[in-house]
């Protein structure tokens, strides 16, 4: 052994790498008690690669996370936030669903209003199907401003402001009967995405599945963003119109390809099941074929042919543009696509489309500048029943590569290296698009649907980490009923070879696809700009409580109750209103202190609020039956948070 | 450099201890690469005790927790299954709020019924503000079967089955205007102890504050749980009238003071605050007296006296023993606790009660050989201002221990080891009632409320970890809004100082107590034991779908669909009605394979189902307007997933 030293710290030379290294550790600073960790290690039956895994997702007390990851919540109508290496739940952000932790849809007449704005068919929904969220985007990269996602069962989409990432707006599409290709974003986020999935007719009215070809339609509606009021823009959107087929996932085109949007499409069988009757089941229906059609969709100009006179019909209060005009204008072609086509993945260049169809071992990897020459000389193999070109497909493709089993969908880091899921394989393949050869497949636990790589669906990925989105999880977790979690694993993609760092139990929804952005991209609000901030409206309140004016004011059967909230009470304490009398409550949090968030509870009633410092909130309801109900702060504020409470007494 | 050879492994022997060490404990198999390990602690800088927590956090693909965590949702209304050490969300279990991706209350009548049976004076509550989980025990240990959770804003008790880990029951206490002191079990589970919290009158009705003295009560249920049946029995239930102070929380005797519940009570000033009126708010009002009481309640000897007749009078349906037969019976004593208690913790052994005032700095452990002897000796100071005796303080007190400021909740080890929460200080106490010494503090981040410890409250604690359920987060994660997570602090107990191993948020919810289980003790089901079950009855289902029997049948103006579901289609695809039909969907789905869930949606109805391998569940409503509405499996259960479909079609 060699003895020296250098920088003032002794080290220790051994014929013996890891040791050796070791030493060289130690003096930068990331030191290793090997001693304890070897004891540590040994107890818990950790083998190096665990260790390793383990020091690259801890995130000691009081470092950050490098990344969000933003999931949508599948069936629990919600959005995940989750940090990244740590893979902690960061927050359950209510979209679709009421949350009463966050005084969503639980007494505010603010949340309670944005929900209803939700309603279709005249039915109030309490519930979504969460699909794809996708980040705002200017020029092709995120930018951190905004979230959009899809529900699939009630045709809408969700507007979330990543200020203080809680949901600002819903929009619904009645045209659809089911919403899966969204919400996907142009690359200056001009238009938010949204393909339909299960065809239906279009007017919403009744149709025989006899009439499918000629009543059912698909649809793609290009909703206009507004950046500048953070909303949606109904009038400014519009329709078009598509064959009866499956819409299914979607993407924009960037760079070369920027102007156009390409949705997947199957059921190109205009199967229409009926086990019962002795059809062929949908399963075996829409599969029928070998080759379904990617959709390529001229956004751009749509968008001005929509405000052409006589180019739109209106459907359901909304601009439609019938298949025949698509064409005619040029807006809409078909390529075909291996049978079943799941992902649809524009390479970051925007040079190249992916797709990958799950019923096919390969990816299929189509040049755009072929694309647009085969458009160009119209070199069309034929049309579909609707009339729709259908561009030749050797024209068009590329290359193609054997992956594995059921592929689904594909992300990318840098340098044409690309990561594709497989999901009857369990296995992440990595691949490159540029020399079209498979690199290395990673096992995973078990049957992973979408994946979401690290800037994955910018026009420059960072090439870090790729998250496996499994569906299953069967014996991964500690047992906690019939209803397992889902399991995201983390994968290193850094190194040469993909390592495995971490699972990820999700225990609350049903993740589908993720994004993953750089937490230094995020401009958070820790609290609310103004004292008497509505969240909902993002600007100050119109008829807030404010400190020094608390009071209650009977308005005929009306009785205006102005509250504030402060550690540890509110002013008024007592309420005392007459059986009947409509109760409006205005409060306001009037905290400055990041945290100091104060919920506010009526018992019996049925309400619940969150208000965090500087939040105003608006509850109104009818005084019940005679009876003395307290009210209180569900926020642990304080130590004196228990006495924070009062009374609402009603009279008979 | 020695250089040996030993069980066929290469040694090197170095003179400094960590190399040292390192080789031995490769020799365990537990072996560490150095070099890398060390690079990456460089990379991340991450220190040697971080390296070291991470390690002892880190539960590796395919491996499991050895604990699992319950969780509190707080006003979520939910509770949160943790796996420990890793600290993962295994399970977000729906309770007191529909929860979409669980079927929780989205269309099942099961559901509906199960969360319609928690309305609350005529109003159907879709919250609740969850605060102490309690696992079922016993012989004073957990056995794994039940756990019982409060609603503190709308007094109820709810029951979730084990092996499941789903609410099977939800009993509402009308007597109560809130409850903080439950849910807490009897050492055999033969009561659920629930506790009021702010006073109200018993009989629902309305009293002036101005009568608070007269009219306002406090309470305590004592819910009898029948054990075979799973089931909280309301009949066989009883509560006892307090005055009107406020009551906290509770505990179970155990040993030697099995039979006996325990709760603290402040504000026995009786404030009823009115800042609005130049009153003192209720956070000073409720802390003006120096002591406050500990109430004594003989649960055991109540229950056989709510048996006899005439010593119960009957309120809103309920028993009720009056004060005035409690004191004559024996039933009921007051011990005098420093101001404002919050914690009351029975030590493992049953022998002592500890017990912290939030506004003093110290614990107070009283001697229950010494309470039962002021009470055999009748050694009271006086009784209250309704009759109830209070034993002398100081020939119950045992002794006295100053930990810091703002003691809030006491949790055990072995061998007399304590943990305290020291809520103001943002720290951890451990110290021995035994020895009386205060041993150690760790700061946590930030304001901890409740902790949790391995076993904590069985008598006989694991001693290996602590929870710190810390209220505020603040600063420690990446920012997500106005709205902070709340953190979870894991702690190593088992060495001779504590280590804090990892911040876990909790960005779903606000959870205030929690118990944690060794996982080994429980008997969770993985599927449902056979096909048609309703797991909300816990039994085969009425009138069930089966495989080779779906079918459609109208019954006059009802439409009954029975349907299975089994990878990866609904038998019947098609469901045609005519507008305001009654449609009943009976659902199976057949699977046997653990983890092959269905979810079930019908597009714009509000409608979605989870449907675990086994599972048979209900659906009514009345067919809308004549249109489409396709459905689907919610659920991503196969490669063809997305083709496990169908269409209601409503006729005009």
């Amino acid at each position: 052994m060699i003895v020296g030293t250098l920088d003032g710290r002794r080290w220790f030379f051994v014929l013996s790498a890891g040791i050796l290294v070791l030493a060289a550790a130690c003096k930068g600073g990331g030191t290793v008690d090997a001693a304890s960790l070897g004891e540590v290690a040994r107890e818990r039956q950790l083998s190096e690669s665990d260790m390793l895994a383990a020091a690259k997702t801890y995130v000691p007390t009081g470092k950050l996370d490098d990344y969000l990851l933003f999931a949508s919540g599948g069936h629990s109508g919600q959005v995940l936030v989750v940090g990244v290496p740590s893979m902690r739940l960061l927050k359950v952000i209510g979209v679709f669903a009421p949350e009463p932790w966050q005084g969503y849809g639980t007494g505010s007449e603010e949340t309670a209003a944005l929900l209803a704005s939700g309603s279709m068919a005249g039915t109030p929904i309490t519930w979504g199907d969460v699909h794809h969220p996708a980040l705002s985007e200017t020029g092709a990269d995120y930018d951190g401003q905004f979230l959009f996602v899809n529900d699939k069962a009630n045709p809408r989409i969700a507007v979330i402001d990543l200020r203080t990432m809680e949901t600002v707006q819903i929009v619904t599409d009645p045209l659809m009967g089911s919403n899966h290709g969204g919400a996907f974003v142009t690359p200056n986020t001009e238009y938010v995405i949204e393909g339909a999935q299960y065809a239906a007719p279009l007017d919403g009215r009744y149709a025989s599945l006899d009439e499918y070809e000629e009543k059912y339609r698909g649809a793609v509606t290009l909703f206009k963003f507004d950046r500048e009021r953070g909303r949606i823009d109904v009038d400014r959107s519009f329709t078009l119109e598509l064959p009866p087929y499956w819409q299914d996932l979607a993407d924009a085109g960037k760079g070369p390809s920027a102007g156009w949007a390409f949705l997947n499409t199957f059921n190109t069988e205009m199967a229409t099941g009926g086990i019962e009757s002795g059809n062929p089941p949908f399963e075996a229906g829409v599969s029928a074929n070998d080759m379904d059609y990617l959709t390529l969709v001229h956004w751009e100009k749509a968008a001005q042919v929509a405000e052409q006179p006589g180019k739109t019909v209106t459907i359901q209060g909304r601009r439609v543009i019938p298949i025949e005009t698509a064409v005619a204008e040029g807006l809409l072609y078909f390529v075909p696509e291996p049978k079943s086509p799941h992902g649809i993945d524009v390479t970051p260049d925007g040079s190249r489309l992916v797709v990958s169809g799950k019923l096919d071992p390969h990816v299929t990897v189509y040049s755009w500048a072929k694309i647009q020459d085969a458009i160009a000389n119209r070199a069309f193999s034929d049309t579909d029943r609707y009339g729709i070109p259908i561009l030749d497909f050797d024209a068009t493709v590329e290359s193609r590569l054997e992956l594995g089993l059921g592929p689904l969908h594909t992300q990318f880091a840098p340098n044409g290296v690309a990561f594709t899921s497989l999901f009857l394989e369990s296995a992440v393949a990595k691949w490159n698009y540029e020399t079209m050869e498979l690199i290395e497949k990673l096992p995973v636990h078990y049957n992973v649907g979408h994946l979401a790589a690290a800037e994955g669906d910018t026009r420059e990925p960072d090439g870090k980490y790729v998250v496996s989105l499994n569906k299953w999880s069967i014996d991964r977790f500690q047992p906690v009923g019939p209803l397992h979690p889902q399991n995201f694993q983390l994968i290193d993609i850094s190194g040469p070879q993909m390592q495995l760092l971490y699972d990820s139990p999700i225990g609350i929804g049903e993740p589908h696809y993720a994004q993953i952005i750089k937490a230094d991209k995020l401009q958070v609000w820790t609290t609310y700009p103004e004292t008497g901030f509505d969240p909902v409206g993002m600007k100050k309140g119109e008829d807030v409580a404010t400190l020094g004016r608390e009071r209650i004011e009977r308005r005929g059967d009306e009785v205006h109750v102005y509250m504030t909230a402060l550690r540890s009470h509110f002013i008024p304490e007592h309420v005392v209103v007459n059986e009947g009398d409509m109760v409006v409550l205005h409060i306001t949090n009037i905290e400055k202190a990041r945290d100091a968030t104060h919920g506010f509870a009526v018992s019996k009633h049925n309400i619940n609020l969150s208000l965090e410092p500087g939040e105003s909130s608006t509850v109104r309801f009818r005084a019940p039956k005679q009876g003395v109900y307290p009210f209180y702060c569900t926020e642990f504020c304080s130590a004196l948070h228990l006495e924070m409470a009062g009374y609402l007494i009603v009279r008979p």
